[in-house]
């Protein structure tokens, strides 16, 4: 057969991963704080199948929803972006600077296809999302850590490593972060976007957590410090309304929207204009604010009882990220528990986490004895029973 | 702002292209042989609202609709895939053997992310599917055209040009060809996957058209005739199904599954899992023999249609395939007509085509003359009055 790609050899160690990730929940008697999924009882089913119902009962809206669409996406949905998500965060979007994508990481997807060349820099918080670095990787970007403390990336090192490598991007999850729920200050938001303009250096803010917040107070996103159009700010609707939508969206200057448009057209044309029909419809009924309130609610409680169990089943000298929303908390344990070693073990004992050390780039063993829990999609019960399992397991060593 | 990758640069000629098609079909008034858009009467509004009223009643089920699903795919639609549409023609695949894409270009975008170096050459028709090879020069590929005649590509160019570029993949749509409406004969097929074998190239076969048949006998795909899984075989469910719900499927070995779950990862996680859920039911219902049944009705009552105005109106010497399916034929006009230049006019006239000079990678002026005239999706009425306007402004050349 055919020899692959580079990039997929380049890509192989995170891809590795990222499949083993994927495979993992799926024995029903595990208690996974694993995936990043949101509370399933949550999601608007009962919603959606109004929606259904009334749009595709209207022959022609019916047949709009189930034929081909705009490659930006569908305009009542790139307009509801527009007026209820992003100006009360103080955007002042338009609809054509605005891209409909398949889920979230699309953008990220695209975002590369239209600026990364093989051998460019990207910097990234340490930890950061490992499935955006399987992305990178595939782009054959090289990813550079900056140093991180309680409050997210720091700013010093952040312009440091800009004059050091001259990175074509900078990649940051500034709300409740992934994998750490850590937030950015406000303070560390504008100077990051003043750091893109100077060094004119694209600042990616993704920001899918944003919304769900669950304590403590709103803060403005990096963008609405970008004077220059150096950020772009990417979003995605699965934990606002469903992740099986696969619904997302990027706002940024029309020039970077253009290339986008082409990148979207050279992967698969546009986004499924019926889940957008429907997404599009449920902001337009006036289901979303009561809807935000209801998951924070859900999530509220389990992130709650996740921080108690920690407490009281952790041992002590345990270390954690008080997330103030989001789906995620991270876990720093005592000693040296090796937490990928472990997780053999806590499946055996019907548990799951994602072990720290993926989340790293620098592969030095940094992480190896942290964590990511997620509170999302177990229940308040679950967290009690799965967080006494792992901390006797961990408490054994 | 930062210099954008090399790879926007090298598919801008034909970003270009793109762009002006997704940008022309706008004026309610036009009657557009322009698209790839099947017929709106024929999409299947009342069965998807049936579907998703029970889906999202069951609540488990419309849980599991508004999830996160699997990398590869619903597993019901896997295995109606396999079941329906491929054992019936001669292909026993397994649902690991299948990857569910968000439409049926997605394929092309991941087999490249799977394949193509920068450089790698592609072997393609000519004409081709200009939305191809936006693709392929997105990942830097060198389109170089294979000799085509009346059946499509000829077996000799394509083994001397194997020979001489040593290209990494041979992109076909044997079936009802876009954009000329031919279709590849058996033994042409059986060539095309020895030649694949023989000389170590993925065959990529893009088949979307080979349910819409209205008249000659069934062929077997190129991928019944591969012993090597060297043939990669890629379909879609937008014109048997509903091009807005963004569905495709590829088929292909297990060794290539595994790199396409990756580039499938690291482009947008997975497919939407409600429109596949709609879809996956539709088929379990049963719904599908009757309704490509009445899919066929529509379509070859406009194929009919259409090949009768060009007869009736256009000027004598016009060359035109008779399509036994699909959605396209293609004229090719006597005398010095120049395609592109006359789309103005035809435009003023409100009647808008495809002009035939951007399907040719080879880029020496070949297909000045021609123009793609798609059915699909005008009623026989509208391709009456249409053609009329186009036939009228040809003749007064």
């Amino acid at each position: 057969m055919p020899n692959f790609a580079q990039r997929m050899l380049d890509m192989e160690p995170t891809a590795k991963i990222i499949r083993g990730l994927f495979n993992a929940m799926s024995d029903a008697d595990t208690i996974s704080f694993g995936g990043g999924a949101p509370a399933k009882e949550g999601l608007p089913v009962d919603i959606v199948r109004e929606i259904c119902n009334d749009v595709l009962t209207t022959e022609k809206r019916g047949m709009e929803a189930l034929q081909y669409g705009s490659v930006l996406g569908v305009l009542d949905l790139r307009q509801a972006v527009a007026d209820v998500l992003l100006a009360p965060k103080g955007m002042q979007a338009s609809v054509d600077e605005l891209l409909i994508v398949n889920g979230g990481l699309e953008t990220m997807n695209l975002l590369c296809q239209v600026y990364i060349n093989p051998g460019d820099v990207i910097l990234v918080e340490s930890p950061t999302f490992v499935h955006c670095v399987e992305i990178f990787e595939m782009f054959q970007a090289k990813c550079i850590a900056v140093e991180c403390d309680a409050d997210g990336m720091q700013m010093e090192d952040l312009e440091e490593k800009i004059q050091q490598y001259h990175p074509k991007m900078v990649y940051v999850i500034p709300t409740f972060q992934n994998p750490t729920g850590k937030t950015l200050p406000t303070e560390r938001r504008k100077k990051m976007a003043e750091l893109g303009s100077q060094y004119d250096v694209i600042i990616l803010e993704d920001d899918p957590y944003q919304e769900l917040r669950y304590s403590g107070e709103v803060l403005p996103p990096i963008k609405c410090f970008d004077q220059t159009g150096h950020t772009v700010y990417a979003n995605s609707f699965s934990k606002i309304f469903s992740p099986g939508s696969r619904l997302g969206y990027v706002y940024a200057d029309k020039e970077i929207i253009i290339r986008l448009f082409d990148a979207k057209t050279a992967t698969n044309s546009h986004t499924s204009t019926l889940a957008q029909v429907i997404c599009a419809e449920f902001f337009r009924r006036g289901y979303y604010p009561e809807h935000l309130k209801k998951i924070c609610a859900i999530h509220r409680e389990r992130r709650d009882a996740m921080m108690a169990c920690i407490e009281k089943y952790f041992p002590e000298g345990t270390k954690k990220v008080y997330p103030d929303g989001g789906l995620f908390t991270w876990v720093e344990l005592p000693g040296k528990i090796n937490t990928t070693e472990l997780l053999k073990e806590a499946n055996e004992r019907k548990v799951h986490y994602i072990a720290g050390e993926g989340f790293f780039v620098e592969g030095n063993g940094k992480g190896q004895n942290c964590m990511r829990i997620s509170f999302g999609n177990v229940t308040p019960e679950q967290i009690e029973i799965g967080m006494k399992r792992l901390g006797d397991l961990i408490c054994s060593k």
